[in-house]
């Protein structure tokens, strides 16, 4: 009855063009402090489980990038998938995996590419969970106490009152909110940010796959009975979170408030927002000279970037590709990547 | 008695960095069609005078690039100097050489670093100056008709009236002129700019430089005497342009107003104007992205620049350093290689 770690890495990261590319995306760059996100995300719970208990789900062209990332989890526990299903199949097959070595374990999920600044109350709060989870069974979720009125997240809502070590259960989960529904929520103060991150038994969800999507069930246990045919099963299994597959249906969810200092990094205004300012507001990660300019962020992953009488402007460079946006646009860098695929400069993605 | 050309190549181009270095500064950049500055200087004339009739004065850093963009000019034509000591030695002392092998030789001299739309226009005029050079002596200037108030020229003001082939006495050289001083001769529309562009015969220029500038003509003796000595001899040249030296105290001096195009490039705001722009304003040399943004102009040489959501910008990107600039601020280019020289960053310089 062992802790087991999945992290979840299939993400392509076109938000952070050019800094990710199609074959480095945001789970392997060094976005904040000295390692990888996905370095990073692992390290954050090594005193809580074994770096051998780590399972890692990802697209099958990175495993190797997560075996150079993660030295130290085994290659057999990096799942490539041959194309991105959602978060329930790669959730599933990892817990399948998972309950041959382990049937009593206890699963810790986490997306690869997140940032958390308080590590210590992290931990105590991964430890809380695990530990009710081994007593008690049932589905644990970290919601986020929020910090502004944000559209880009889902939402939990609590129910009940707290248990003694602060453990609510799930009233319902509320989708991307749009900005009035955000900011009446905010207003409330009782909902919290679904941070994607995931405490359960392995054997209970798996029980709940089974029950609430049994054509997943159906196709792991073929594929357990024969991998060699992940790429014929694999793309058939239905595409579905595990939120709206298993969360939003089980009976027993909970959510635990996380005060952790957490960001999914999602943008690069957001990676730009913790930087360390100048005083004139400027910020660089990476070589920068600020001329007479203010309120500028530089992101360099080598060139020298020199700015001279500029206003609100966030840069990203690198040796083939430069990006110069204004902040407040960062959710649009999509659309550079979409025009570089129309003129099919594949080479730049 | 053969024409001559004599191409000054001595600039280091700081404005223009990045595109510019140290061992690579404007002279030797395409800026603008095909060719490098100084390719598309000596092309310009072709037609006019033999290549194997060229001069060029340049650092003696540079004289291999000089080569390599000018291999139809004889390698002992290209004269390395130790250091700069502005115009008026580098021009006697091309002229001290010319004079050895064609004691009657008219010399054209040029910068090696201008725009010239058009050339036909060009010629016709350098040939007339030539030509009346080779008629009755002198010394003749290239007076650019103004199009605005420049405050970064020199000027000239013609006297008398014009011959019959268009020719005018100059009356007086003015300095770079406050911007009132600027506007008020652009309004009264006689002024011409300097363009730095001369002809005159090898011997007459000799002869004021043992007048006008005598430390100068005995060092350049010393200097055709014991060629060998050049490290020791020229830097104890005196430092003076050709302008104050000669031309402002010779006493006949003549120039020709022009209407040929003419841009000195002196900034990257001059060489964005001569860029075509699309609909939104927008320009670029190499490969850019436009995305809702409005009077940008990128110029790259290599690195693809995308563009979010931004106005008013000037970019110039390579491989290893970026430079972001309202394009008002090009003047300021020196600041940033200032930095980088403090903070002793050599490699990009």
């Amino acid at each position: 009855m062992a802790r087991w770690l999945v992290i979840l890495a299939g993400g392509r990261g076109e938000r952070f063009w050019p800094l990710s590319r199609m074959m480095h995306p945001k789970q392997f760059l060094t976005l904040m402090g000295e390692h990888s996100m996905i370095r990073s995300t692992r390290d954050r719970v090594r005193p809580l489980i074994d770096p051998e208990h780590t399972f890692v789900v990802t697209g099958a062209d990175y495993v190797n990038k997560v075996k150079a990332n993660l030295p130290d989890v085994p290659p057999s526990h990096i799942l490539g998938e041959p194309l991105g299903r959602n978060t329930a199949p790669s959730i599933a097959w990892a817990a399948a995996r998972i309950q041959q070595l382990d049937p009593l374990a206890t699963m810790l999920v986490l997306p690869s590419d997140h940032m958390i600044q308080q590590e210590h109350a992290f931990r105590q709060l991964v430890a809380k969970a695990m530990q009710t989870c081994e007593n008690q069974g049932g589905f644990y979720t970290f919601g986020i106490v929020p910090t502004h009125a944000e559209t880009g997240y889902g939402y939990i809502e609590p129910g009940g009152l707290p248990s003694p070590e602060g453990v609510r259960t799930v009233r319902r989960f509320i989708e991307k909110p749009p900005l009035e529904v955000a900011e009446a929520m905010m207003l409330a103060g009782q909902h919290l940010w679904n941070s994607g991150m995931f405490v359960f038994g392995v054997n209970e969800l798996m029980e709940s796959v089974a029950r609430y999507l049994p054509d997943l069930f159906r196709g792991l246990v073929a594929l357990m009975a024969e991998p060699e045919q992940l790429d014929v099963i694999f793309p058939e299994l239905p595409q579905v979170s595990i939120d709206h597959g298993i969360m939003e249906r089980a009976e027993r969810v909970f959510v635990l408030p996380a005060e952790i200092g957490w960001d999914d990094v999602g943008t690069f205004a957001a990676l730009a927002r913790h930087l360390p300012r100048n005083d004139e507001q400027n910020a660089a990660k990476g070589h920068a000279i600020f001329v007479e300019s203010q309120n500028v962020t530089a992101i360099s992953e080598g060139p020298v970037v020199s700015f001279i009488g500029v206003q609100d402007l966030l840069v990203v460079a690198t040796r083939d590709a430069v990006l110069i946006l204004s902040p407040e646009r960062s959710q649009d860098v999509r659309k550079v990547v979409q025009a570089l695929k129309e003129a099919q400069h594949d080479h730049l993605l």
